[in-house]
């Protein structure tokens, strides 16, 4: 399978090129880059070994490849989908431009014109174990966000289920540095990241509409949540702690019965034996998410723990396990690794 | 002053015996340890340079000190307290054993048979900032736990304006590594806690009473809340994200002034500028906590943020401004340093 | 292939296991454990998804397997091998027991009594880019440490040559902390390793006879080193700087020729580019080794800069990779993954 | 006394408004800021409590101090520096500036031309410890490098005795991050320093010539060493690893005793007990730095650790240390705080 890649230097374009390596049908034949093109990947990265043959090309000369790879920033993937797709070729955007189904909540949170809304209806919410059977046949797959992955693999089934009260639903969010991307910023210096922990975007981050769009779908009617991402000192992993209270007389059981039940043929997502609670590192590198809940009695809440690792199942790893789905081929290929310990 | 330390080998130990020692009044005359006697202090932190004078005395021999603070288990304290007042010596409890009014409360959550239940009542729950005047002329101090001092200097003046639902409150905490002491476990060991983030003890953790304990005096009535710890790849350091439905019709801008009016002369809280969110680093090693609120029209929930340094607001800094408060001196005296950056 | 491996719950163990869940043609059929037998394997790592089905058994009932991994404390390999090799079941030991050729320096470094000195001589040393011929065909692999594998790949090259003066080599060695190994102990106390530095083993690390020994073997003549390991506030990787004279009249680019020529079709050995310097974590999760050196003409002394990760190259992986040898198999078989980044 | 400070934004400025602030007779009337003039420095930095006061005017009015630190670019400092004096305030730079005392290699190791080279005789180096005489009475300091700091303190007093062969001398250096300052580049990005470790700027770091210069100084004669500084992911702390040949006949005895002479009396510089190797957090936030040391017969080599804070003995602590020299205070004013622990 010819594979191109956009945008390939920032991280999760680094991490499609170390999943697609171990992938053993997938062979990159294009990286394209608008900041060093010309360049060498191995250029770029300089630990690379296997791969210091790829060159990094204009981002504007994309070949007749069978799938690519977008991680631009909003707003570019939009604006060039419809030509790709006129070629053939399939698109899997790990940006926003085609998760939130209404262009206009699209365009007051990400602050930008949506340049093509007629492209949304197109595609797919590419989250495998909750919308697997859509995403097959389709040409176009808008691969979630990290946090959306991480909580909504928690609260769906339940919600899908009426077991929740879903304008209760609190989702506190702590994220590993490597979300933030590899450009440089004061907030990223290390000297003022380590031994520190912040809260960041209160009340108004971008993954906010996108959860608030699938809980809304799941529970049949328009919600909106409190979500509060937090900056932890580390390089990768999510983890997210969700709160909603439980309808009445519902107890814990069968709350995790729900889970069990969607997730017991699943190779990615695990419902954790009552007791464990999910670790970030526990998905390091990996493609696999963790879960756990508890029912407070007292307060007949629900506490949910999620964890994945941001750049796997949070984008990259969760792209690849979308493009094996479009194509027919095993799930795992290319995602089959366990998490690195420690 | 002459001054006693029991249980001094742990960090709150050693914590105090930093902070005593840039306090202009402060003699330390007795560092007990149980397993540690006849050893010196440098023995044990063999990077301590003005206190290696200071040797570690058998855990009985308190001698007459003008104020004593037991870092001790639970349970410990609170047996030994009736003869340490009883010869005069004040005593400032960094444990659990006095925070909890309700004997019956600490036993269920401390799994122990409390050994004084009638002194619970000469002892005040000693968060200056919320509790000064009670706490000046008595002779026993329960210093706060770090988690409850973080989330309590948020929550509790809202509450006592009536600007909140009590019974919706959440509070989503996380610490750095140092707040489960000095102890190894796999829990602690380097390469399972650095890179990795969990939950843990979840809707078990004994700082809960002791939070709703205070927030229930704070509202007038008994109310239960959900909080959840999180362990943070940092070794010092508390935030607690908490969250609150607000009374109809309540701005955001009322909830501010609440805070503002009753910390404006507090030297050790700070409200901060609007848009600035709290990093635990900015508490770094100093007595200073730092707050801020957005309350999201969305939802009608208000998101509060507060920070500490666990080992200083949240442990020994708290106690000494406690022993400050109960001598007289000014409340500043050994805490007075800025926290460092980076 | 069917394999076991002894002392399975270290992290040489689960990264083992790791491993060898990659490999296309290994099955795993033995994990003996002293401490857990009878325990899954997922009891003792539960963020295990794919091993899940693996017990822990009793250390002394090997089946018969194909080849043994032996990770266990020094001394106890040795006193078991003969019995191993009697039933066919060729043994690699990731411990110490067979690494030094002359059984009474193992004695006085070790502080054990060789239990079979006369085995010695089977084993070869099995660090593969250095002596696979010798490898070929062996029964007994004494897989190498952690920092020898590091320092030998820089060194030994140019020793042959001929090009530097033995007698002043200087190994200054930095080591992650998961080199410490799985046990609980106040040096691998998080809150006392993170955010600090320091130097241990001074001029006594058992590694220290093992460079000897093999640097001595490399120049032709008996010399001793001075090598320094670190601590370094990570999980893994290690990075060796290494100082030498070099011979009257030799230029860099000398140096650099015969490491191009030793390692020119080496897979897991990179000499880097002028001007790239080595980063542990170029080798993150994965079996390769970086090196770089500069010769200081002020001073006419190379310094040579070699990282791996401690746990693959380190351990593992090159344990694999010796498997493979032994086996006739492609030496990449389930260690061909990329390292990650970030 | 009143003090000012040119480029108070970067890190040595915050830490020295940080230990000022606990300076019994040091008033801050001046924090100067080419970047930031106009702002308040708790704008720039928003922890800030006590200083909030305090604006950042402009890097060209420096009013009538009696003492300014310069923590400036080097360059910028020497071209300023004869205004300074002629106007009665004495200058500490804690730059590069006047570190060197030949001009020539100043040039060749900064790559600008000096603009003041005939200043450079009033300037005293500014290591208390070995020069503290000199420093009285002058007008002009320059104040140590970090790696000069930690480094001299180990070997100057044994080389001036002349129990070192000085031409053997190698120092393998480490730093925390904090050491590059607060400019934002990819070298200090988060995601790329966590879990990682590298040599840089190996055979071509600026400290090298003043290293060389003091070593020089105290052996009588020209020596060249080699250095190679490494970056550790920590944020503070600085440890060197020296290595050096010892004189024939020379014990381990003579050598402890040779610091044990120059120390005794020294509150900043502490010789470890035999067998206590000194750990980079024992520094944390203090002025302390630790020796030790260890003859290793084998190779007659003689190991010498030496830890320091970067930003406090290896920078705004001993320049403060250095004021309180040159006005005759008691030297640990501002600087009495023991480090932080854990």
């Amino acid at each position: 399978m010819k594979i191109g890649i956009l945008g390939a230097t920032g991280y999760t374009g680094h991490e499609l090129v170390r999943i697609l390596n171990q992938h053993p049908e997938a062979e990159i034949v294009y990286l394209g880059s608008s900041s060093s093109a010309g360049k060498k990947f191995a250029d770029v990265y300089p630990g690379l070994t296997e791969s210091t043959v790829l060159e990094l090309e204009k981002d504007e000369a994309v070949p007749d490849v069978e799938v690519l790879f977008c991680a631009l920033p909003h707003g570019l993937t939009a604006s060039r989908t419809r030509g790709f797709l006129d070629r053939n070729i399939k698109v899997i955007d790990l940006g926003a431009d085609f998760r939130l189904r209404r262009y206009k909540i699209y365009e007051e949170w990400y602050k930008v014109k949506h340049p093509e809304p007629e492209l949304i209806k197109e595609a797919v919410y590419g989250l495998p174990e909750l919308y697997r059977e859509e995403i097959r046949g389709k040409k176009l797959v808008a691969n979630p966000g990290c946090f959306p992955t991480a909580s909504l693999l928690g609260l769906v089934p339940l919600l899908r289920k009426g077991l929740l009260e879903p304008e209760t639903i609190i989702i506190d969010g702590k994220s590993g540095v490597s979300g933030a991307g590899r450009g440089v910023s004061q907030a990223v210096h290390y000297s003022e990241v380590n031994e520190n922990f912040k809260a960041y975007g209160v009340a108004q981050h971008r993954h906010t509409p996108e959860i608030e769009q699938e809980l809304s779908k799941a529970s049949g009617k328009e919600i909106f949540i409190s979500f509060t991402p937090h900056l932890v000192p580390m390089t990768r992993g999510i983890l997210t702690t969700s709160y909603a209270s439980v309808r009445q007389g519902i107890e814990e059981a069968e709350l995790r019965k729900c889970w069990e039940e969607i997730y017991q043929d699943e190779q990615f997502v695990h419902v954790m034996a009552e007791g464990n609670w999910p670790q970030t590192k526990y998905a390091y590198g990996s493609n696999h998410a963790y879960l756990q809940l508890k029912l407070d009695k007292r307060t007949n809440r629900v506490v949910i723990v999620s964890v994945i690792d941001n750049l796997v199942k949070g984008a990259s790893g969760q792209a690849v396990q979308n493009m094996n789905i479009l194509f027919g081929l095993p799930e795992e290929y290319g995602i089959n690794n366990m998490g690195l310990w420690p």
